[in-house]
C-alpha cells in the first residue's frame, strides 16, 4: 500500500499561519507527499459536520491515503491522539468523535494512541498540537514508517450517536444532516428507503415535510423544476435531499441541520398529506431501519 | 502534448466535500495528475462570471493543461458534457456557454460530447457529475489516453452573446464585466480602442463616465491617485478597469457586472464632459469595433 | 540547496483569476515546482498582518523554500521588487516592508533589486507584477537559475517599527499584534517575559488587562476554562495569546491588532490587579526587553 497522499481537513480557515505550518511541517519531512486539501472551512469546533464530510469523500481518494483531520476543541488537554487504520486508509484525529461516521463503515480497524515522541516536532506546544504532533507522524507515515512505530494499540474511542432515519406507520421519519454551500439540505434518509416505504403502503408518490412546509416536487436533479422552487431529490450521496433550484432551500425554509424531515407516500404526485392521511391503513408495528447515515 | 496539469474551477465553495471528493476521484485514477486550483468561489452559477475568469487566466498555463470546468446549474438534466481541444489545451465543461469566451479566442477547435461510460465511475448520481463523469474523463485524459476514446465529434456548443464595446461619434461605449475582490470593475473596453478614439476626435485626455459619476483621473497603477480616490487604467488584461486606490471602486459607485461604461475624449485632463460635448464636431458614421470582450 | 518549493501568499483572495495566474506562470516555467499556498486571504493591502503570518510559519519550510509574498498596495509604481536569501530561504516581494518580520529574525541576508527583464513574462501590465515579473522569478529560481542573475545586490529596505513589550514597574506592557480565525489575540509578549516578571516581583499568578477588562484565568490550553470564558495562555508561537474557549475574544472584548495589553505580577490566581496595587514596591528602574514581536 503506497501512502504518499495525505489528505487535510481542519477548521482553521484560510486566513492564518495555521494550515502554512502544516504544510511546511510535512514538505520538510517527506518533500515527496502529496498534500491533497478536503477542506479547511469546517465551523470551528463543528465535529459532526467534520465527520460528515470527511465520510462523504474519502472513498473516493487512493489507496493508502493518510486523513489528517484537526478539528480539536480540547486541543492540549488531555484527550488523545489516534491513528486508525482500515483496509485502505490511515485516519490520523483527535479522540474526540470526529471519526464516528468513517469507523462505522469500516471494519477490521487498527487503533492506536500517538504517543512516540521520537516523530515529534522537538518543540511542543499544548496550542497546535496539530503542527507540532500530528502533521509530523503523517509526514513520516506517509514516508513509510510502520504504523507500530508510532504508538500502542488501544480500542476504544469516542463516538457520538448517530441518529438513524425509521419508518413507521406508512412514514419515514429522518433530519437533516447537513446544509452544504449552496443552501441543499442533505438529510439521512437513504433512497432505499423510499423504495420500502412505496413496498409498505402501495403507493408510488411521496410528500417531504420539513420546517412546516409540505415539498411536492419529487426531481431526479436540481433543474426539474422552476427557478426558486423547492424539491427533494436523490442526492449524489443516496440520501435524499432537498433542494430549491439555483436558490438555497436551507434560507427559503430556514432549516439547518438536526432539523426533523418526514416522507409520506401519497396516491398521486402534488396531493397533500393531510388529504391522504384519513385514508392511511398502514402496519402500525415499528420498522427500525440501521443505516449508518 | 504532455497532459498532466489539470486546472480545476467550480462554484462548489470550499466548505463542503464536493471539491475533495473531485480531487480523490483524479488522484485515484492518476496519482501523478497535477491539480492546480483555478478557483471554487464561482458564484453559485455563474456562467457568465466562470467564463471571464477562465477566459482571463488560462494562456499562462503550460500547453497541455485539461480544464475542468465545473459550474454546472442544470446538472443531471439532458445538457451535454462537452471536451474541446483547441491547439494547446483541452476544456471539459457542461454545455451550457460557460466556454464561450474561452472558444471565441481560439481556432480550430475539436468538440467532443462526452459519452463513453467507461471512463465515468461505474456508479452514477444525478447530481454530481463533476464527480462521476468529467473528473474521471479529466485524469484519464492526463493519463494518456486518447481524445477520440471519449465520445463523437460535435460541431455545436452552447454559447452566450458577447456584449462589445463601441466606438460612436467620438465616444466609447462599453460595459462592466466584472468586478474583483479589490472592487475594481474590469470593463470591456481594450487598451487599442483609446487609441482609436484620440484618432479618431485629435484629443488627448479621457474622462470615464459609469454609475452617473464622472472620473478624470486616467492612471497607469493603482496608487497613482490619493487614496480612496477613483480612478481609470489599463488593467493586467490590457481592459479598461476603474480602481479606487486601496478601497473599493464597485462599493463607492454602487456599480456591477453589466452596467454601461462611456470614455469620452477630453482636451485638457481634468475637463467635464459636458463642457466638451457643445464642442464635439465628430462623424456621425458609427464603427462598430469587435473585440472578444 | 534544493529550491522546488515555492510558498505562496497574496492578497489576492481566492474568487478571481489571479492566483490562478499565478499558479499557471510557474507551471509553464518549471512544471516540477512544488506550489505551496500560505495563504491568499490576508486582508487587502495589509502589510503588518502579511509580515506577521509569514513569520509565523516560513521556519517551518524545506530548506531552499522560495516565499513569494504578493501584498503589493503601490504596484506598478517606483517601488523596487526585492529578493532576500538568507540561509536557508529566498523571500521574493515587493519592498514595502511586508519582509520586516522574517528579515529582523535572519542574519547574513543577501538582497537584491529584482531588474533582469530576461526572466520576466514578455508583455509587462503595470497592475499585476506578481503574474509578469514576481511568479516568473520564483519559477526560474526554483529551476536553478542562479540569484546572481535576477538583479543587483542592494543593502537597504523598507522596514515598519516593530512594536516591542516592555517590564516596567512590575508590569508587562505590550500589544496585540494578530488576531487569528478563532478570535484568539496574539501578542507581542513571549512567555520568557512572564518568568522575568515572575522573578522581579517574587510573585507566581498573573492578571491580564486588555480592553478595560481583567482577565484572571491563566491556563494551559484552550479547554482549560468553561465553554465562552476568556483565559490567556502560552500559544503555539511562543507568545502570549488571549482567547475564550470555543468562542471569539476578539468579538468579546472588542479588542483589534495594535490595541494595549497589560500583565501584571499578584500573589493569588483569581486576585485583582487593584488590590494588588497598592501593595507593590517594585523598583523604579525601566527595563526594556528586546524581542522581535
Amino acid at each position: 500500500m503506497e501512502q504518499s497522499f495525505i489528505g487535510l481537513m481542519t477548521d482553521f480557515g484560510e486566513d492564518d499561519f495555521f494550515v502554512a505550518s502544516l504544510r511546511g511541517v510535512i514538505a520538510n519531512i517527506n518533500p515527496s507527499a502529496h498534500i491533497v486539501d478536503i477542506t479547511h472551512r469546517v465551523s470551528p469546533f463543528d465535529i459532526a459536520a467534520a465527520s460528515f464530510i470527511l465520510r462523504s469523500c474519502y472513498k473516493y481518494f487512493p489507496a493508502g491515503t493518510i486523513f489528517l483531520i484537526i478539528v480539536d476543541p480540547t486541543v492540549g488537554s488531555s484527550r488523545r491522539i489516534l491513528l486508525a487504520e482500515t483496509k485502505r486508509y490511515f485516519f490520523i484525529a483527535p479522540d474526540n468523535g470526529v471519526l464516528s461516521l468513517v469507523l462505522e463503515e469500516e471494519n477490521r480497524i487498527r487503533l492506536r494512541e500517538l504517543k512516540n515522541k521520537k516523530y515529534f516536532l522537538p518543540e511542543l506546544s499544548r496550542t497546535f498540537e496539530g503542527r507540532d504532533k500530528m502533521a509530523p507522524v503523517a509526514a513520516w507515515l506517509s514516508k513509510g514508517v510502520s504504523s507500530n512505530e508510532f504508538g500502542p494499540l488501544t480500542s476504544e474511542y469516542k463516538r457520538f450517536h448517530v441518529q438513524r432515519p425509521e419508518l413507521e406507520e406508512g412514514e419515514i421519519v429522518g433530519r437533516v444532516l447537513y446544509a452544504d454551500r449552496f443552501g441543499n439540505l442533505i438529510t439521512n434518509i437513504p433512497e432505499s428507503m423510499l423504495k420500502l416505504l412505496q413496498n409498505e403502503t402501495g403507493l408510488e408518490s411521496f410528500v417531504l415535510n420539513v420546517g412546516g412546509k409540505e415539498i411536492f416536487a419529487f426531481g431526479e436533479c436540481y433543474s426539474g423544476v422552476e427557478r426558486g422552487m423547492l424539491l427533494f431529490l436523490v442526492g449524489s450521496l443516496g440520501l435524499i435531499e432537498i433542494a430549491a433550484r439555483e436558490s438555497s432551500a436551507s434560507r427559503k425554509l430556514k432549516v439547518l441541520s438536526g432539523d426533523e424531515v418526514r416522507i409520506v407516500a401519497v396516491e398521486r404526485p402534488g396531493t397533500s398529506e393531510s388529504k391522504q392521511k384519513r385514508q392511511k391503513r398502514f402496519s402500525r408495528k415499528k420498522i427500525r431501519f440501521y443505516v449508518f447515515i
